[in-house]
């Protein structure tokens, strides 16, 4: 049995017939929000380490993959993104991510509990460091019901940073979602949206998320790959779907150029995350 | 604490702070050979998992990526692999992947502990399909020996298949071997060469490993990149170094028309592979 005590704390993947387990210090929080469970616990070797309902969302060591990945991708997408909108991401590390591209004026981060933002501050305060930006808006509401309000045509990019696709995300993996992405985004809108491990979801959530873009009226729509160490598989995607135009083509010599540090993300690896395994490739062909 | 009971295999890795367990059927068979402790499990998602002294060394699930990636990139980086020795590799699973080209005129496979072959043979025969094929040749000896004992230039790739740097493996990380390995190799040969994770091992394993071939003389190397689920961290790297010319460069038409099946490898995956995460690219540019 793998087992949560103090000395490890273990996520069971029950879809993958595997755990993942962090050496821990202590447990330093745990709280009841009025959405879900978030835990705290200071780790071995990974810094904190953030638990909602008992699954890893995000640890101080390999965050900076997943973060950068979320939003330098889309940003170097889209051909001059300025109005940006963030679904989820409480834990303001893709926030942080956005606000270095100095050509975004105003983004709007939307999560629905907003303990998972005051924790951050507390215990990633590195995430938080431009919180205080002013083109930066922190709202705590429902993501999807915001996108349903929100004007036609008023947004570049949006980022779909949300935990699994079960509870309170579960309709950010559905069509009526996706239209009101649509109809939101200007001309040549992107959305991104985190989308699991082709090892473990390329059938029961990969595929069905392209499909459902596609259905839904976007041009197309590419899955990027990277490694997240502390998710199960150790291997995770984000989808990339384009209201219009190619999303596998990118503002290359900017991202090149880009003026800012990442730790991850450079060219290259942009390219690269577009290079689809020859498994998913044909499964995405046959789509 | 993680543990190794009769419902769950645990593999902890102590550098990293974290452990990786796959659900259980059962334990099917344990011996101590005269090198190591072998086990196999049946698993309860991953098909057979075999372990060599605790340590995954490889799941019916997740090995496609690893022996695609041990083979296809080195084989279509050298100009006209006709002659590869795989060092270790006892499972067979990269000598098949190695067979594939119709170019390989003689695969020698040696690993030192027969009983992983024996083993393969019976729990992961789709691996051993090409064992009886006329160009293979597979000999249970010291590798490190049979390299120092090889003919100067008569070979074209060496493939290091090996376990960890620790123990009977420890050898083919250290630049005795290397100088042996470029003794050996032809005008334009290569040798790949597993090589952990970037996330836990870049101080300690990829960079000494990088520093190492070059001080023995190749004229580059690089990191070539893939997920692996089951071993730390998900995320492990081979490393290729190039006796003369750029292992970045390799015959990409050839590898778009490979004329044979994958599951992972395809030209966009090597070329992407090739990407270096800023961080690892910043200190690779420093050796």
């Amino acid at each position: 049995m793998v087992i949560d005590s103090g000395e490890w704390f273990s996520e069971v993947c029950e879809e993958g017939g595997s755990a993942f387990s962090l050496k821990l210090g202590s447990k330093v929080h745990e709280e009841q929000s009025p959405y879900q469970r978030i835990a705290i616990y200071e780790t071995a070797r990974f810094g904190h380490l953030m638990t909602i309902d008992g699954f890893v969302m995000l640890t101080g060591r390999d965050n900076f993959i997943y973060h950068e990945m979320m939003a330098h991708p889309a940003l170097f997408t889209h051909p001059d993104p300025r109005r940006v909108v963030i679904i989820g991401g409480g834990d303001c590390g893709t926030l942080r991510e956005v606000l270095r591209h100095p050509g975004v004026e105003h983004v709007t981060q939307v999560d629905i509990d907003e303990r998972v933002t005051r924790l951050a501050e507390k215990y990633f305060p590195e995430l938080c460091e431009s919180n205080d930006d002013p083109r930066a808006e922190l709202l705590f509401a429902d993501g999807i019901q915001w996108v349903k309000d929100a004007p036609a045509g008023s947004i570049d990019v949006i980022m779909v940073d949300s935990t699994d696709p079960i509870g309170p995300a579960e309709g950010l993996f559905r069509e009526p979602f996706y239209r009101d992405c649509l109809r939101v985004l200007t001309e040549r809108g992107v959305v991104v949206q985190q989308s699991e491990s082709p090892l473990y979801h390329t059938e029961a959530i990969i595929l069905p998320l392209h499909r459902r873009v596609r259905e839904a009226g976007f041009a197309a729509s590419v899955a990027l790959h990277f490694p997240q160490c502390s998710y199960p598989s150790g291997w995770w995607t984000a989808t990339l779907s384009a209201r219009s135009g190619d999303p596998r083509a990118f503002r290359e010599a900017d991202a090149r150029d880009r003026g800012f540090e990442t730790r991850y993300y450079n060219a290259d690896i942009h390219r690269g995350a577009l290079a689809q395994p020859e498994f998913l490739r044909r499964r995405l062909e046959s789509l």
